[in-house]
């Protein structure tokens, strides 16, 4: 299959997404969310031979919330540790993403790395290898990017950390079923700030570009096993939009991981990565305009991978 | 990427799953499943291009159970019924198949088409589309294989049917929620029908060529489109082995159906489809020496999508 | 405590309870239960002395539903049979009275004899002990109302057979568990027929009178020992008035068992039985105006257990 | 019904109970219950006339645990706080005392005030109506005891503080929903104090007294209206051994609260209170010995309610 013409695409898709643009309800859970200019709108391509494309809003920073998941996870497999996997399960849960009630019936173990409690344990896993969670991600995406002021916005992470109820419910019921290895205010803490970093879609286009090389970083070096950054990209298709992961497999056909604060990452392995941002998102958390973009993205470029 | 020799695959195949052959349990809640050799291995790969290659049991002829689950979606897509999206979902359910506690939560519209209670409302449609679900499945699967003499194994669907007790409580559960347009009676004689067709590996995997040639038949006709056939691949890959879709997408990294008499179904989008079979089933329905196979399969072949 | 004066407490009562008449939803799920007058009421005490005093409407007959399951489990219990407590638990459940999901969770074992499940395999034990429940309970109302003429009514009892896709479902799910003797077809058959009985306020609380004589029946025999006829009012306090037990207990303080067509029977161990009948139900199916009429009814005559 | 003799019934029930003591595992989630003598058994019951009968350990004090929240419910509607029936149902839930899930299903509302959850609101409020819940309790246990040395067990409390995840997700998750006054740190400092009062047979029965009087104190005071003290007993009766509360009603017939350190109390309404105290706890938490010494309690004395 010939490389499409990435500058062309990502023209056709902001035509394409502008419907749908300022849609769906900016989460407002912490006030610097709600704050956001809901009408923005940001596209980005990145392909693995170092072209990057970019339309829109694409150079202005947005919350990456749960997007950080990913690269948690990533770092916790470039210790080596296959752990994890005895502490958290890779499986599509069919519930909120952050619901309860599963990991009471599971005893503890999530579902999977990318609804909250899986991704608490992963932070919890990767403070417990590192000594500073927080501090690898943020080293990690700064290195891929190459920007080195790419910082944590203090206020959303402080807002997380004192609305976060849900997020301490589960590390407790996580901690009561023995799975949490630090102090659980400690973990929270570096949970909160991973997922307060601030982000622009070609950043994190470049930034994620190690799964599209099965875990080559951008100096070459490998930061995962091929096999496991096959692994991650199977559980972002399967697991990386919560309980719309199947629509989302169903209408682009690519490994997406969301976040609540409306950016939605795409992986197309050996080719590219694709970041999508919108403030609006669905009941389930999802951006509707970034969705829109990476369907007609998957469309365009004929990348589906099915 | 070139085509990868099918032929020494398959016996690389056949190698790498020797100690799994007789692994896992028989089914046995119907005495003809139970009765079945656990010895037995079957695999056979065919090729978008006309290639058939078999190793060990390929010829022998099992019970498709689940697997026939997707033949019955794609000939409800056939009829052009986009009906069938109102009736059941596409995400997967992180439940067991035949689970009641999601069916009445999402009061009556099953998680997935692949879930049993999403599988008989799929033959529900089909049978009011058609007026004869059963005998539609047997005719596609007897033109694509070129089998005129495949059939049903009547005592496997007489079981089936006095003893599908939690078939029958799913059904009318459904149907308390409105979700069944013929009598429960009627649709479910004609799913436990679908469900005791024998097929072998060979004529599984030409049977599901459809899949990996995006829609188009063995005579070169279009049975869906290629959007819907990409859907259901999507749909295969996240749902296609029940609870542990998840596992199966991280291990083997294609689309897999299977049944839960021991034979599963992977489709390579473009390329083949290929089909293990061994009795012997874990505790979620899923062959465990077949699930080797596949795994060795597209690893071997470096066909994984991730 | 000095008995009042019962006549004196019934006209109070009704005094008492006419805010109430009309209020609530008359069941529609069945054409005969929907063409009730809503505003229809009667109130009937029956004192272990042989008193009778009645109130308004409280010789009409209406369906008796699920109070017929209180007359089914004394029966099985008269047959000497401990095994019904192999087959159903005598815990409240918390949940609808027609949920999938308790008795999916316990493997078959319904949480007490008055949810839809447990009453089901109450009467399926009722069938194997006697070779007709539904006769045996018909008679047993016939015999301590000395109304021979008390009858089914057949145009409810096919509707309910016909429409009951819920209670189809709970039955095979039983049976799928093992928990059923008789064919599910032929249980449900005198389930309907006994939820179908038509009986007046001051018929069933004669009816009852043996659960306020702790066992002994119109005719001075024993239909159950001491020791069940006091289990069985514990458990009707409990659990017979489905998910809103707890409430009955707190407003009313006396055992109390509720039936869809509109009817709550009160039991005052040692003392009397109170029938309350108004066509209207909430939303978990108890009739607003009989609880309101049995809430005056245990206050006014100082009556509560607690 | 004449007086029972209640010196001979607490003989009777001590012989009874001989074959039950030591039955049953003592908690252990700390250490402080764990090592307790598992032999032990107290027995006493206290009248409303001031008669005070115990048999065995009757003076030795153990730890009260969730006999604590029956009195804590009785503070906060002795502060004419029906604000808290808002906060709190009055449901059984048939789900164990610290499950997270009905609390999720029912959006933060505990279904009543004797599971985790539904205590810990009740504090919440205490907390709220008096500045120190904790010490309202301790108050209200010195003055009905008459023993002004009554006191928490440091060494206790503190264990539960730093082994109470599970209560830490409950409160949590109910914070979630916007269902606690106080930070939840504070809420659970009192609250594990509360149950880690240390207190023995005879004083938990003349401090729970005022159930059996209907709301009035030692002292002749009125704590709560009769018609709360009676809505109390209802509660205890329905929900106060947790999800065993049916099988208790069935079998003692009396409304009891039982608490993980061992002890159950009994009230019968207008007689008399009874605590049974054994270590050993069933898979629900309640007493083995002290439940067969409640039983034998309510036969050998007529006092079933039912």
């Amino acid at each position: 299959m010939p490389a499409p013409n990435y500058r062309d695409v990502v023209d056709h898709v902001m035509t394409a997404v502008r419907p749908y643009i300022g849609e769906g309800k900016v989460a407002d859970y912490i006030p610097s969310l709600g704050e956001v200019d809901p009408n923005q709108f940001g596209f980005a391509v990145a392909t693995v031979d170092g072209e990057v494309h970019g339309g829109g809003e694409s150079k202005t920073p947005f919350t990456i919330e749960s997007i950080s998941k990913l690269f948690a996870l990533a770092l916790v497999l470039s210790h080596d540790d296959r752990a994890i996997w005895r502490r958290v399960r890779r499986e599509p849960t069919g519930d909120p993403f952050n619901s309860l009630i599963p990991l009471q019936i599971s005893k503890g173990i999530p579902g999977n790395p990318f609804v909250n409690p899986g991704a608490i344990v992963v932070t919890d896993q990767l403070l417990r290898d590192t000594g500073d969670a927080y501090g690898a991600i943020r080293a990690l995406l700064r290195a891929e990017t190459g920007n080195p002021q790419l910082h944590v916005d203090a206020v959303t992470a402080h807002s997380e950390a004192t609305t976060g109820h849900r997020d301490r419910a589960l590390a407790y019921l996580a901690a009561d079923f023995g799975n949490m290895l630090n102090p659980v205010d400690e973990t929270l803490d570096h949970y909160f700030r991973q997922c307060s970093i601030m982000i622009s879609c070609e950043e994190l286009a470049r930034a994620a570009l190690f799964q599209a090389r099965h875990g080559v970083r951008a100096d070459g070096s490998r930061l995962i096993s091929e096999e496991d950054a096959r692994g991650v990209n199977a559980i972002v298709l399967t697991c990386g939009t919560y309980n719309a992961a199947g629509e989302f497999a169903y209408r682009v056909g690519l490994p997406c991981k969301s976040g609540v604060g409306g950016g939605i990452l795409a992986v197309v392995p050996g080719r590219c990565t694709a970041v999508a941002w919108g403030p609006g998102v669905d009941d389930k958390g999802n951006s509707v305009a970034a969705a829109a973009a990476l369907e007609a993205f998957a469309k365009l470029a004929g990348l589906s991978l099915f």
